[in-house]
This record gives structure tokens, C-alpha cells and sequence, in this order.
């Protein structure tokens, strides 16, 4: 241990102050010098991960500190150069228990050093656009009516844009009043030939960008002249109530009487509270906000709009609607400004939505020079592929087990989650979410456990216990089960354990998934070797330990470095649509290209599936 | 008297069975040959006039049978020779009474011969269009989807369509049950790039044409595709609950917490139950209209379309919208297809609106080749002027009291209205709707009194009484009151009778009509004998003795064969904007052309108006 010695000799200076920012994050603030990175992000609020409290074991305080900073910082240490690879030494990567601070820096927190709820902060992987949104605001300033000149307000906004525009009937609803409170200066709102918004003089024009997912709702509010991101917000899906997953939805929608309606009014009720929430946050009315774009998968896509779901239920499967759609946000519920449209990009397949064609917009995948795969787990785990300019995609059925359904202490990453595990020389070590005493285990969290146990040697290729006879194990109802938190430091009173059904289930998921990207390649005619890059997107798939995926043969077996995590780059792909026409146009003709793979048909499907329940 | 003469040489036949028809109402049926025209239409249920009981006396049952079928009736009779001028001889004018069938015949009954409540029922004139409606039909037949055929609902039907249309959100909402009832056996109604419905394979396109009036709402059902007119119905404006006139509602929706939105549902109610009428008249289910036309006068456009009306009832009086406008029928409450859209023609001005639009494009007034002059009466009495490819309109005025208000005995033209009075000889005769006992008097009839009384000496040039003391006068509480009906003839158990305040009240509203012709005759340079035709439209205009109308300087003093009674031309309007694109855009175009007169302001409208005070 070397690190006592740092310490001392850095406690000889007077314990000068210095300025530690942690990026992407922004946070920043004073810390003494001398003491660590990890406890520096710890008095900024930083969430970094920490799993072994310090000591110098586990490898996940990762962070970058490029070599022209690395000089603020207190030497590599032994245990550094041990625990880190040569290419992550050149690159910058430091443990932040064991770096030392001597001066003011810049530390880079990578995705997978952040604890959970910080890592739902971070903005999926962003991709240029040029401004150029679908509305448009012209500043007019109007005469007023007078008896030489009895023009109807709508003509007079007409002749002061030059442009033979329809008003909206909302928008005439509300413009005497306001037209002649303003003193008749005005900003219209244009979409193509249609006013849907007249604003005070110098209102920003603002619109909305949403990923409705089944489990989360994440939402933006944009400027859409300048492209910021004015704030952001994630839910829950109150639709959450009627089922966990997209066929019990379905299922609820057929079966009870109004249960399709009552979907329908959960998401809007879910969306107009996101709505609401960004505009308080930014201080902007709702009535202001000119333009929307949501996103979802066709199931999530159909019960928002109100759209039939029992042809998404039924073999084979098919929306209703998979062009991209323009609707009147007061036909849809949403509390927008009086004319304001919501645009939904196009969908794929029954199973393969808008937020697969965001993801793949974002990523730009169409443009990969080389094989490129994506993947954004959760439970229909959506892939793309591209290879050579093609484009192919499928959606796998891994179930809910990832978001921690079907698993006995399963939870979402919500306080207390077991979200990160490691077995490190017979020790389980372990970090809850907002580091809260345990009360069960999440997605990362037990496919964490899963690995580590396979690789401990508890577990067999086929998921059976080995050496189960004895501690860390106790006899449960049906068999063993292994004790990751003894009922002593539980927050349950009880042990969290882990059965071979809870592995099972991993198994069954990451069996979907896998025989999902295998059949990809298959139908590309490339081996998994030839995958030059792997996104891994979504809020799982940020969370998620890639190694241990890798391990276990739910992500294809190649070099880490060849993985990318880009976090929700399905919200970041309706930001792009929602600042910018060509990208919707590129959505639309990314929707035509993709060529759908139906893996429930795929002859080799079944084969791959047995075969990728193997850990 | 020649008749009984004319009856005995009849009789000696053995009354042979001969049939009458009766145009334009087409009504058609046998009769004994002998009778007279008069007779044969009480027996086949046509509302004829004949105010003196067939004595031949009053003139009022005129029809017309052309001189090649004169030889079906008896010769021309002494009286008819006597009552009837050259030129209406020469037509084929006989008096209904006077002329004795002899064989088969059809008898043409011009409008001012029927009786109001059969007047209604007549059509305004028709101007032929080429069908050419802003919806077409697009018969598919689509392949169902399969494992290998995985398009959406939508995009089957645009695969279909070989066009990339829209199809809006209430259409696709029911599409996908309906598409599988048929067998994918659809029939697309296309709106522009829009789908706006769709229907069961083979259902005929229809439409809906409405003239919604201040106090008659007048309906008509069109197929689309012939051009035919399915139905027709007339009913009253429930927005008379809230004022009888524009100004009344006006004030009622600014003054009333909810009074605007109050009377947005009458009128929507109102509009609804006549589109369910229609549809029920022609067994069309109202879900299976797929566009809608709706004209009215600009207040009564905004309060439907719940459009503030504030700018209209403060100067200078400018409407919110005056171009042409297309809604969704669901935005504006209307029971059409889901996805039907409702067309609004232009308005001019505040108080020049659609419907006199409609009126200026079913009579051509903008093709006129000599100077034409069309009023319609009303409340607000809507005036266009028509010179030399000019066009120039007004509105004047008028009041309610061509509607019975304000007159102490008024009523609207319900059973028991006198709708036709006549002095002959000192006594009066006096025809009601319907047959009815007299219970007041309407429109029709209370001109038809000022004028009689003014021609028969009992009314001077400024309105005042003349030889008021003594019988047919009584002594009233505020001076003398003419009897029009005994109070043992009245239904009302009372003498009905017309004061100096009634008088005075027909007074204001002719002076505020001619005071608006006059002013659009000196803005178009030209004199009243210029006028080569005058157009007399709307239900009032209707049912009045244009004769009478000229006594007493309502309508220029020109020979009778100058006017014509073209009925609801508004309505024909509305049908013809229903039918085709291009009356569309001419009626766009015929509001920008139109010059719009402001009365009020005019420097000759005050010492006008005191003029046309007089009888």
C-alpha cells in the first residue's frame, strides 16, 4: 500500500486550496489539496463509483485526467499500475481512490464510474445538427384596425408576412385579444404555410423533445434557434400501473374495457407532467412551447396516439402507422402552444419503434464504414446493424429480468439497489444507489452477480450451482441460494439472496439478445470478430458492466474497447429531429432502408437460443 | 263573372280524369277535368295563394302555363283580362281561380303564388357546376398482411394509393377493425394528400352544405360524386334563446361569463341536429360525410367557429378571419366522418359575410354584363352592386322588424301569421301560414299593410294616419290602430291591428335598405333606371310582394320583370363551394374583389336614410 506515504507527504504543505472540476458533469468547487479524487468527487456531490470503499481493489473509480493534467495529480501508483492496462495508463485512466490532488484539474468521469441516479443525468452521446427546425418565427409589427383600414386580423398578419398563411383555429381563437395587448408587434410561429403560434414580441421559440419509454419517459426542452438544451427531465411511465412490459399492456388494452383509453390517457397525463416539469424548470410558459417530437417503441407509440394496439398483439404483428406523423398536440392531449404539432419519427416494425430509428439517426449509423452494431437493452432489446451502407434490425423479447422483474430481491435502480457487485478474493463487495442500505438488486446489479459468480466458479456453464454446499450459500426453499448481503447489513432484516431461478431468467435474456445480434450478422454474412464498434445505448446499457456482459455472452465477445456506452441516444435523436427538418427527412428515409429481421420466424432463431443460454 | 258559365259547359262531359303537375314543386296527381287550376292544387296539397277565397279578386294565385299548353285550360277569362297585364298574357300568367282544367297539363308556380310554408321549401336558383369536389374517392383493394408482408395499415393503403398521403390521426385511430371487417375492401376519401375518411367499399361520397342564418339554419345533403342533393332541411337557429338579432349576441357573448361559448353550442347543436336530419332524410349514417360547407354572416362564422366576437361589435368592427378556412368538423363539434373537414368561405367585413359571398357566387354577379343589384333582407340586410365587372357591397341595418319583432302583433311566418294582406274595395283580405286562424302578422305581411294602407289613403308619405277616425280605426292606448282582423275572426280572441309605432318600425327598416342601395348606386356613378336587374334572395325576400316592396321605395322603383325572387341563394352557394374546387377559389377570389362600403361613415348615409323615411 503506497498510499499512506503520498498522504504524508502532502500533508507538509500548508494544505493550499484548489479548484477540482469533474466533467462531463460540470461540477466544480474548492477541495484542500492533497486528499484524493475519489474524495474530492465526494464533497463536490460527484457520484463516483467506489465499490471496495477505497482500498484500492475493485477498479471502478476509473477516471481520465489527459497526461498534460496529469501533473496536478500525485504519481501512478504500484496498485494503480497493476489494476489498469498499458493502453489505459497512456490514455490517462487513473483510479480515483489512489490519485492524490496537488493542484487545480480537470477530471473526466467515464459513464461506468458514475453511481446510477448521477448516471441518468448524462445526456446520451450528442451528434451535430445544423439549427433549421421545422418552425420558423417572424416578427411583424402590425397597424391597427382602423376605418380606412378594416382588414380581419388574420389578413393583416398575412400582409405583414407577405404570405398567403392559414391560421390555425386555435391560434385565431386566442389572437384579438392578445394582438391588441401587445400593442399589434407579434411573433408568429410558421410551420410550412400554417401559423401555430402568435408570441409576444422577443419569446424564444421552444420546443420539446421526448423519449417515451415503457419503463421512463425522458424529456428536453430545446431553444429551437440556437439548439440548447434548456432542460431535461425523466420520469416514470405512469402507464407503469397497467403492466410492466409492452404485452401486458397490450393484453390490458384488449382485455379491459377502457383499458385501451386509459393507457392512452397514463402517457399523455405522464407527458404533459414532463412538459410541465421542463417549462418550470426553464421558466417557460407550456403555451410557448411550439413544437414537439416524440419517441417510443410502436407499442408505446400507439397507446399515446390512441391508435389500436390489438394488431401489434396478434400475429403478424403489424402497426398501424409506421410513416412519420404530424398531430395537433390538442388532439393528442398535450399542453402545448394552442396550434403547436407533435411530430412522431417513423417506426420500423410491430416490435421495432421510433426510438430504434432516433438511436440509429444519433449514432449515424447509416454511415458506419464499418460493421457497427447497436443495442439498447431493455425489455424488447431493439438491435441495428450496419454493415457496407446496409441496414438491419430486430427486437429481441428479453423480458423484464434486466429491470429487475421475475428476479426475488429484483428492483428497479431506485435507493438501495445493489447496482454494482464484484467478488474480489472470496469478499462480495457491492454500492447501492445513492449508496442507501441494501433492499434488493438492480439490472447492473445482478447481471454484476451473475458474472462474477460464473467467474468465482460458483456458477456452471449451464447456470447449476457448483460448490454450493457451503457459505456464502444457505439453504432456501428451492435449493441453495447465495448470500450477497447478510441480513446483518440489509436494509430487509433479512439476507439478499440469489437462486438459480434468478439466473435462469438472466440466462433467458441474454439468450434473446444474443441469438437477436447473431442473427443480424448471419442475415449481414459477417462473423462477430468483424464488428469493428458496439453501442451500447440506453439507461441499462449506461449502467451495465461491459466486461461482465461480455463475459456472460450477452454482448459479443471482442476487445473493450470496441464498445461504446452513448447513454439515451434515443431522446438524443428526437432533440436532432425536433431542431432539425433534414433529420426528419433522414429519419424517414432511415425507417424505409432498414431491413426488418423477424426472429420469432428465423430458422436459425431456435438453435441460437439454445445455445446462448450457455454463461 | 264569367266562371259559373265556363263550370256548366264543363259538367255536361262525364268528368273525365286528367293529371296536373305542378313544377318546380314537382307535385303531380289526377284530378277530374273541370275544376279549376286553384282547385286542383288545394286537392294535390300545393300551398297555393289565393287570398280572396277564389273570388278573383285578389290576384295573388297567379301561375304560369306556356302558351303551348294553354289549350288544357279554358279560354281567358274577362277577369283575368282585366287583372293581368299584356306582357304576363303573353308569358302564359293565368289566375288560378279563373282558369277550368281540360285536359293534362303542367302549371308553373312562381315562388310569390305559394303559400310560406311551401315556400320554404323551394330551392334558391341553381347555377350549374361542373362536379369537381375538393374530396375523390379511392377504391382499394389492399392484400392483408402476412409474416412476409409486414406494412402497416397505412402504409398498405399509401402502397395502395401509389401516393405518399396523410392519413389524420382519427382515421388511422379506426382504421385497423374496419379495414379487417372488409376484407381490406376500402373505399379512401382523399382531401389534398390527406385521407380524411374511410368508408365500406362502395358507399357514396357525401357532403353537407349549410347556410347558417341568424335565425333559419338551412341544410342540404349532396352526393358527391353526381352532384345530386339527397336532402334538404330547414330549421330555426337555437342561438335565438340568447337575442333575436347579431348585435343582441354580440353583446350576450361579451357580456355573459360563458356567453360566447354558450352560443358556440347552440349554433353546434344546432348545425349537428340538422346534420343528423339530413342524414336521416336520406339514410346516410352522418359518420360517412366527408366535407361540410357552412356559410353565414361573419358573426355568426365567429360564433360558431368560437371566434371572439368583440372586434365585431366595437368600431371599427373587423372580423378575426375574413379568408377562406378549412377545420376539422371534430375542432368545431360537427358528427362528420372522423377525419371530414369543414370548409368556411371568405367573409368581406364585419358585417358582409360568407353567405352574401355564396349569394355573389350562385347568382354570378361578378359576370353580370348589365347593372345588377342583389339584396338579401334580413336583419342585417347584406346589398351587392354589380357594374361593369365591379363589385360593390354593403350591409345596412335593417333590424328585426321584416321578422316580426318590435311590431306589436309580429311573429315570425309560423301557422297563423298573416303572411299576405290585401285592401280591395275597403275591405281586407288576409291569407295566413298554413291556414291557421290569424293569430299576428309576419314579414310578408306587415309590408304588404303598410303598403295597402298607404295605398288606400290611410297612411301618408311620412307614415302618419289619415281618416283614423272611424271604422275599420279602434282607439288604442297610444292613438288610433288599424284592424286588420275582428276580434271574432282572430285566434287570439282579440283584434289584430297595426299602430303608428308599427308603422314607423318598417319605416326605419326600409329607410336603412334603400338608404344602402342608394349609396352603392353613387359609388358605382350610376342612377336607379340603370339597375337592369335586381335580385331579391333569402326567405324574405321571398315571400314578399315585390310590388309592394317598390310602393313603398323598399326596393328601386323599376317595371316588375326587372327583379327576380332567386330564394336561398346563399345556400346554393354553399352547395356549389361543396361540389366544386374551382367555386372555391372563385369565391376566395369574389371576396378580395369585392369593394366593401362602409354606411355608417358615408358622407351621404345620414341625409339618405332621412329621405327614405318616407312611403
Amino acid at each position: 500500500m503506497d498510499s499512506p506515504a503520498v498522504i504524508g507527504s502532502v500533508t507538509e504543505f500548508t494544505s493550499p486550496t484548489v479548484t477540482v472540476s469533474f466533467q462531463p458533469l460540470g461540477r466544480r468547487g474548492q477541495v484542500p489539496a492533497g486528499i484524493s479524487v475519489l474524495e474530492a468527487a465526494r464533497r463536490l456531490g460527484v457520484g463516483l463509483s467506489g465499490i471496495c470503499g477505497g482500498a484500492g481493489v475493485c477498479g471502478t473509480c476509473r477516471v481520465v485526467v489527459p497526461p498534460e493534467g496529469q501533473d496536478a495529480l500525485s504519481p501512478l501508483s504500484d496498485t494503480e499500475r497493476a489494476r489498469l492496462g498499458d493502453e489505459d495508463i497512456a490514455r490517462g485512466v487513473r483510479l480515483a481512490c489512489r490519485a492524490f490532488i496537488r493542484q487545480s484539474l480537470q477530471v473526466f468521469v467515464p459513464p461506468e464510474s458514475l453511481t446510477a441516479s448521477q448516471r441518468t443525468q448524462v445526456e446520451g452521446r450528442q451528434t451535430p445538427v445544423r439549427v433549421d427546425p421545422v418552425v420558423v418565427p417572424a416578427d411583424l409589427q402590425l397597424p391597427p384596425p382602423t376605418l380606412s383600414d378594416l382588414r380581419s386580423d388574420a389578413e393583416r398578419i398575412r400582409d405583414g408576412l407577405g404570405r398567403p398563411v392559414r391560421l390555425d383555429l386555435e391560434v385565431l381563437r386566442r389572437s384579438p385579444p392578445s394582438l391588441r395587448e401587445w400593442g399589434w408587434a407579434v411573433r408568429a410561429v410558421l410551420r410550412g404555410d400554417e401559423v401555430v403560434a402568435l408570441l409576444p414580441p422577443g419569446t424564444p421559440l421552444v420546443g420539446v423533445a421526448v423519449d417515451l419509454g415503457t419503463t421512463k419517459l425522458a424529456g428536453y426542452l430545446l431553444n429551437l434557434e440556437t439548439g440548447e438544451t434548456l432542460a431535461s427531465v425523466g420520469a416514470m411511465n405512469p402507464q407503469l400501473a397497467y403492466g410492466e412490459d409492452v404485452m401486458a399492456r397490450i393484453t390490458y388494452a384488449l382485455q379491459e374495457p377502457e383499458g385501451a383509453e386509459r393507457l392512452r390517457q397514463a402517457a399523455v397525463e405522464g407527458l404533459s407532467q414532463l412538459v410541465r416539469d421542463l417549462c418550470a424548470q426553464a421558466g417557460v410558459p407550456p403555451e410557448h412551447v411550439v413544437e414537439a417530437v416524440v419517441v417510443g417503441n410502436t407499442a408505446m407509440h400507439h397507446l399515446f396516439l390512441g391508435l389500436p394496439t390489438r394488431p401489434l398483439g396478434l400475429a403478424p404483428y403489424v402497426p398501424v402507422e409506421s410513416g412519420p406523423l404530424d398531430v395537433r398536440a390538442r388532439d393528442v392531449g398535450l399542453p402545448l402552444a394552442p396550434g403547436a404539432m407533435v411530430h412522431l419519427l417513423p417506426n420500423v416494425a410491430g416490435f421495432v419503434g421510433a426510438d430504434h430509428v432516433a438511436a440509429l439517426l444519433a449514432t449515424r449509423m447509416e454511415e458506419a464504414d464499418r460493421p457497427t452494431l447497436l443495442l439498447d437493452i431493455g425489455t424488447n432489446t431493439e438491435i441495428g446493424l450496419s454493415v457496407g451502407g446496409n441496414l438491419f434490425s430486430c427486437s429481441a423479447a428479453s423480458g423484464p429480468a434486466f429491470e429487475g422483474a421475475h428476479i426475488r430481491f429484483g428492483m428497479r435502480a431506485a435507493p438501495g439497489a445493489l447496482e454494482r457487485v464484484r467478488m474480489i478474493e472470496g469478499r462480495v463487495y457491492w454500492e447501492t444507489v445513492e449508496g442507501a442500505p441494501p433492499v434488493g438488486i438492480c439490472g447492473s446489479g445482478i447481471l454484476d452477480v451473475v458474472a462474477e459468480l460464473r467467474g468465482a466458479g460458483f456458477l456452471n456453464g449451464r447456470g447449476g450451482w457448483a460448490n454450493s454446499d457451503r457459505p456464502p450459500f444457505l439453504s432456501g426453499d428451492n435449493g441453495p441460494e447465495f448470500v450477497l448481503v447478510p441480513a446483518e447489513a440489509s436494509g430487509l432484516g433479512r439476507a439478499i439472496t440469489v437462486s438459480r431461478k434468478d439466473v435462469g431468467e438472466i440466462q433467458l435474456a441474454k439468450a434473446a439478445i444474443a441469438a437477436g445480434w447473431q442473427i443480424l450478422l448471419e442475415e449481414a454474412g459477417i462473423r462477430e470478430s468483424d464488428l469493428a464498434r458496439v453501442l451500447v445505448a440506453g439507461a441499462f446499457g449506461t449502467y451495465i458492466d461491459i466486461g461482465h456482459a461480455v463475459a456472460i455472452g450477452l454482448l459479443p465477445r471482442l476487445p473493450l474497447d470496441r464498445f461504446e456506452q452513448v447513454g439515451n441516444v434515443a431522446g438524443t435523436g428526437a432533440r436532432m429531429a425536433l431542431l432539425s427538418r433534414a433529420e426528419r427527412e433522414r429519419a424517414a428515409r432511415l425507417a424505409r432502408r432498414v431491413r426488418y429481421v423477424e426472429l420469432t420466424v428465423h430458422p436459425s432463431f431456435r438453435e441460437r437460443f439454445a445455445q446462448a443460454l450457455q454463461l
